[in-house]
């Protein structure tokens, strides 16, 4: 693994078959486009992944058809983290054997109010089970979602006993405090923020880049805006961005991949989930066409 | 699987050897002598379990070994409920294999605030794979660790669906309103509150008995309460719950065990737990006399 993943990285988005099985061909298809409309890398088996939805054999699979397919491993921070160290350290370790720049560590995510030495302990475990010193790390900060945050204090101690490991975090807090505490206390953690509403303000405090569920949709918006940084293009992305979460976030990203490649195939999603009713979708494509997009 | 699972059930807890690995022996060890000791039941792999910090193929080799070991399968209530549905489908569908009496079953747990239709097709989903008739369901209601609340109107649409399916539910809410509103909206709807702290009260209005964390360490005090329904009975189990509660309940219970076996190998926790100090140890203790117990 190498730890030099920086720009605009996309948590994918992942289509499923009629039945709900993954649909490889899609997927594959789909992450090859992102990389080519601009994005510098994928992260498959985000939040917006409905990873969590998938069983492990169902994310082995996909990665190594997407590997197999074209799509560069190097590119790839792959989304690991699940409740059992066992599962965590073999995604893990696959993903490592792959060639994958790094991956997306949630911590285990089931029982809440954990102590920090309880979570130090559950990452660790899974560093040593792993034993490769081409693992590269980064955590997954979103406790909306997990229930389950990382505070400072795990995050120093995990920096301080694996400091070629633990190489940068994805704060999804959708808090900028705590992306400015972990830019401006954390010399040489890489920090990807979850969320490009804040895309310029990070980078010009030292974020290397941004994972955003919108580069699903909008990968050229936000390259650009990576790129040249200014108001105008920040502006523009997070008009995007308000556009499309004014709905349910992942079935509203379907939505918007589906009318641009004219292929409902991807408004199929994994229960929980379900699909924005008509209604849902009108409002969710008015916004768009009012942010200009 | 039947449905006349009644009494008190021991959730029971998950020995791990020092490498972390389940421990077999003494896991099977404890689930004989709970049943001798008075449960009319067992439910391994929930919360206290530490369920949820198991791979899906230690859960299938420890039921397996459990069963193999002399615990009669209609005696289980086996939680199988994970995030992604082939993998709960998986566990379901082995457990209804072995002829336990029933699952119980979580709903999809890391994404939040799921719409009741969405948690719905995950449960029918669910149901319509394992396809067997025998599958007995008790839904796992346990918000405050889960983070997924299970309304009156999902478990309604449950019922009307799947009426000879899903015959209960659990109660972990730890809300006597919650309880109440259960027993008195749904008739014929088997509850299990997960605390025995209203276990008369709960009686009183049609429960079926008690699954609580507590029978690891007390089934014969709660065995008689269920049998005789005194209130002195019921003060003296609420007094070791509270004496338990007051330190984190999984440690606890391991503890208590330790102890009472004489054997420390019941001590080690899977991460994200971690075990008692001595401090705590001793206040534990403390309050367990106090107690009576």
């Amino acid at each position: 693994m190498s730890d030099l993943s920086t720009g605009v990285f996309a948590p994918v988005i992942t289509p499923f078959h009629p039945d709900l099985s993954p649909d490889t061909e899609r997927f594959t298809a789909l992450c090859r486009k992102l990389i080519d409309e601009g994005c510098d890398g994928l992260v498959p088996f985000g939040t917006t992944s409905e990873a969590n939805s998938l069983s492990l054999d169902e994310r082995i699979d996909l990665l190594e058809a997407m590997v197999g397919g074209g799509v560069t491993a190097s590119r790839l921070i792959v989304g690991t983290g699940l409740c059992a160290i066992p599962e965590t350290v073999r995604l893990t370790s696959h993903a490592v054997g792959l060639g994958c720049a790094a991956v997306l560590m949630l911590p285990p995510y089931y029982y809440k109010g954990m102590s920090d030495e309880g979570l130090f302990a559950a990452y660790a475990e899974v560093i040593e089970r792993v034993a490769d010193e081409r693992l590269r790390i980064y955590l997954y900060h979103i406790p909306k979602v997990s229930g389950v945050a990382l505070s400072a204090a795990l995050i120093g101690r995990l920096r301080d006993a694996y400091p070629d490991t633990v190489i940068g975090i994805k704060d999804s807090s959708g808090d900028w405090d705590n992306t400015r505490m972990l830019l401006e206390d954390f010399p040489g953690l890489r920090v990807f923020p979850g969320n490009e509403l804040i895309m310029l303000e990070a980078l010009r405090l030292g974020a290397v880049g941004c994972i955003t569920a919108t580069a699903n949709v909008n990968a050229a918006g936000l390259a650009a805006l990576y790129a040249e940084r200014t108001d105008g293009l920040q502006e523009a992305a997070s008009a995007v961005r308000r556009a499309v979460q004014s709905q349910a976030m992942v079935p509203a990203l379907k939505q918007i991949v589906a009318r641009r490649q004219g292929d409902d195939g991807w408004l199929t999603l994994r229960p929980p989930f379900v699909g924005l009713d008509e209604g849902q979708t009108n409002a969710l494509f008015a916004a768009l066409d009012e942010a200009g997009f």
